[in-house]
């Protein structure tokens, strides 16, 4: 079962403000009645953007260091990782809804799927980026590369393996058809 | 509160058994009495490894043409992603245990923080795979490139974008330590 935008029916089990609400065109699925795993915060980003507007356009759109706080629980979890030159953070966009299939981001003309953007409304809006490491003191790193909202709920910290995580000649097909 | 092994005082929250285990030197962390934000799968990863000891050691160490089995109710979701050529795979690695803050995988002679290690033993077992779209088949993707277990659940797929997600020069100094 799927609901499209209606004006005067907002999605009730989804935040049916006008910022997260459906925009014509736009469809979603009815969610599963129960979740099937559950997440444990590890601690927390800190960015200089406090509104999704104030956000960078995307994660090479600021050279800001940003500090990822890592509970005090998981801070031994650090060790070794200072000899890496670039991280995987993996944060959960707590302010997303998650029932959207077809979508209309901001700036893009055309309707496409979920998996096919990177926006952060899905149906479990983990957001993968990779960030440049600059230093860790303690509990706390310091990176580059990061356009995420402060105060962003953090779940995972990787190291980037170039051998398996690198493929610069990787293409998507609707991006070469919007700069032609 | 942290634990270390003790052959006869398996950790009562965490698997017991030989193969997930603590091994001499690992160390455990208690886990939160609490959750704090919960998944869905959103459908199955179907591979021809059925064992742990049979997966490839890497991500590129086959070249098996995997399965990627999305959910009916998201397989609209899929709507353009065909223009891709890879794609980043979450997937949640449900057999790990989570309470692990240094750990020995298997190959590797020091102990490591977490952060530090790909193992799936982590606070929240995500994987991060990327791999190579041979294909969609309605709502199945070919794609090459996956080393995980048969059956794993899937948590999203998200195009890959070479411009934030490939750092060809990433550097991990322990890497380059144990090949000296």
């Amino acid at each position: 079962m799927v609901r499209t935008a209606k004006p005067d029916a907002p999605a009730c089990d989804a935040p049916n403000d006008e910022a997260y609400g459906l925009r014509a065109g736009e469809i979603a699925a009815e969610l599963p009645a129960q979740s099937d795993a559950s997440l444990y915060y590890i601690g927390r980003i800190r960015t200089p953007w406090t509104s999704r507007e104030a956000c960078p356009k995307n994660a090479r759109g600021s050279d800001e260091v940003c500090t990822v706080e890592v509970d005090p629980r998981w801070a031994a979890a650090l060790n070794g990782l200072e000899s890496v030159s670039h991280v995987i953070l993996l944060y959960w966009m707590d302010k997303a809804r998650r029932d959207l299939v077809l979508q209309s981001p901001r700036h893009y003309a055309e309707h496409r799927g979920t998996f096919a953007l990177r926006s952060p409304a899905r149906p479990n809006p983990i957001a993968v980026s990779v960030a440049r490491l600059v230093r860790i003191d303690g509990n706390k790193l310091l990176v580059v590369g990061l356009d995420c909202l402060d105060e962003t709920p953090l779940l995972d910290i990787k190291p980037y393996f170039a051998s398996t995580d690198s493929v610069p000649d990787a293409l998507v097909g609707w991006h070469a058809a919007r700069e032609r």
